[in-house]
């Protein structure tokens, strides 16, 4: 018999596509030249080899075909592009990519965004667009402004740190109850209306599950002072769309920035595209290079073979 | 003889025109309702009794037509809009306008133009207005990238303090030598190169003098690394618009926000307004309210009227 522990860990890569395996091959032979890296399609790959899988949406049906596999690694934070697959096998660890580099691009865009909605760029846009010089002067500074951070993960954290640094007044919403400093806590669905009641600029960080779903609906937006302004980074499905726009088109809501959209690409035929207090950003929050995103799996794939524990594994009983 | 002691000041206002009397009267009526507010073209004021001006662009001509006039406040942090005027009066004081206001909203406009630059919102922006979702990823985060701030007086030095803090590498060019923490100091012309070559994103907050003029031409930006990004705030005649347009349209420069501009309204036909790299506000990066730039006002008024000591002096030897 011959032992399988001298053998290369086999890892296959659906991100980014064909075109991207020469970045992961480089990337890989930097951080983890032990790992042989395989592209999705590869017909020579034999499906009992493969150890491991680094994906962004994968073809549903196409994870369960591998009967070695021993952990499925997300190449973004979010996993629901992994769980939507209905024959997804059902005990494999599933890893989301969190990067030094995620949470500190995210942090960085939420920032910007949080100071171009304060600062009315839709407007200033709006008006270049149209050669339009109209001075004008917008009511608030940061220190008058109140941030709101629903998802105190990972990601929402570092951003409500980001905020609460730069001189907004900030508070968090998550789950569990926690203490921050210089960060206001609020937690569960008991304090939910008092967190949006105080927040000027909603920005939303919450993993896709069955409780965030269209999570941003008509109650949430009334339950918002009337001017307040929306930033969605989470996923797309966190918003019911219409009611946003219905509220924006009264008024009560200022402006929002949407990096997120229930379908990707966003449809030419999406009002979002053309909707003066709209700001569009085709999901680029926070994309860590491919660099970064092998750094981080070469780490994973390494404390899976050694036995070391894992970090940021999919937690199937809490749904995040 | 009557005692001339006992008569309120009488304060001359030319800012927002004849609509904003309103707002001034209200906020000086809260602030120092012992200072008598009239509107700059009000017939009935007497020209011997005019005390203070609070002015923007002031008619050339006019301030010299007030014999008991003890100091000219602007109505915004530059004095170039009043030094415009050819016979103004060689020895009054003239007070700049710099609140606390002015300097937390500047920091905060150029941190937002910073992190606009560094994230590519001119293509994003550019992806919206044609529908277009192309994902893409920039190359760097805050934490690679180095500001480079020139001036760093009251606005400057917020300014760079911000950047400082949230992770920027940043540096500031003044004509004095200084020691700040996190922030690389460089002073007068022998060390202007030096900060050139090593500034990503260069950010203007010198004043209008002699030796500002055009100081963003062609041999400033072929000394900024490729790929390098503009934000003008201080004041348009800082910019060769000529130079700047070849520079971005040759790809050395990638991107520019300007806020000020050589002729203000920016006319319909200028071409920064259509260009797909330049973000164009219409001078608004800092505009405290009226309300902040009454008190003020009203502090400079009193301070005036008791001897006691004044901020912010405009220095005609220095030339700002
Ligand atoms: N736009 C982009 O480019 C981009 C990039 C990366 C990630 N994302 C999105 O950002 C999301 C957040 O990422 P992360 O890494 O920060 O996630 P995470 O570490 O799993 O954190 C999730 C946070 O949401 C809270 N939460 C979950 N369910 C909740 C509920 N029902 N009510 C209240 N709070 C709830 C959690 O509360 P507890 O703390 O109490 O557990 C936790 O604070 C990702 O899922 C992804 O969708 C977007
Ligand atoms: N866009 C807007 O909405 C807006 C609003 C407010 C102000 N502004 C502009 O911002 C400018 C800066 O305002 P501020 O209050 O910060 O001015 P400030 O306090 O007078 O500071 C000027 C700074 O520029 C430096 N400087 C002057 N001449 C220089 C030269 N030849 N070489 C190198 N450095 C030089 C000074 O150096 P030292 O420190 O060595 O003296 C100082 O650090 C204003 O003049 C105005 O034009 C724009």
């Amino acid at each position: 018999m011959t032992s399988d522990t001298s053998r290369r860990p086999l890892l296959l890569i659906k991100s980014g596509g064909a075109a991207a395996l020469p970045d992961w091959r480089d990337a890989f032979a930097e951080f983890a030249p032990e790992v042989e890296v395989r592209e999705w399609n590869d017909p020579a790959v034999d499906a009992n080899a493969v150890d491991y899988a680094l994906v962004w949406q994968p073809d549903a049906g196409r994870l369960g075909r591998y009967p070695n596999l021993k952990a499925i690694l997300s190449s973004a934070a979010g996993v629901d592009h992994i769980l939507a697959d209905p024959q997804l096998p059902a005990d494999l660890p599933i890893l989301r990519m969190v990067t030094a580099e995620t949470v500190q691009r995210m942090a960085e865009f939420t920032v910007m965004s949080s100071l171009m909605l304060l600062k009315d760029m839709p407007r200033i846009i709006a008006q270049q667009a149209a050669s339009d010089w109209t001075e004008f002067a917008t009511p608030r500074t940061a220190r008058e402004t109140r941030i709101g951070i629903m998802g105190l993960g990972a990601l929402g954290l570092e951003s409500a740190r980001m905020h609460a640094q730069l001189g907004f007044i900030t508070a968090g919403w998550a789950r569990s109850p926690r203490t921050l400093e210089g960060v206001e806590c609020y937690a569960g669905p008991e304090q939910f209306g008092a967190f949006l009641a105080r927040t000027d600029i909603l920005i939303c960080l919450l993993p896709e599950t069955e409780d965030t779903r269209h999570i941003i609906d008509r109650p949430l937006l009334q339950q918002l002072p009337a001017g307040a302004c929306v930033i969605n980074v989470g996923r797309g499905s966190h918003l019911q769309s219409e009611h946003l726009l219905a509220a924006l088109d009264s008024g009560h809501i200022a402006s929002a920035l949407l990096d997120v959209f229930d379908q990707e690409p966003l449809p030419a035929s999406a009002p979002f595209w053309r909707h003066p207090r709209i700001i569009v950003t085709p999901h680029g929050a926070a994309t860590p290079s491919r660099r970064e995103r092998a750094r981080q799996a070469a780490l994973t794939i390494r404390a899976m073979e050694s036995g070391a524990p894992l970090q940021h594994v999919y937690d199937r009983q809490r749904g995040y």
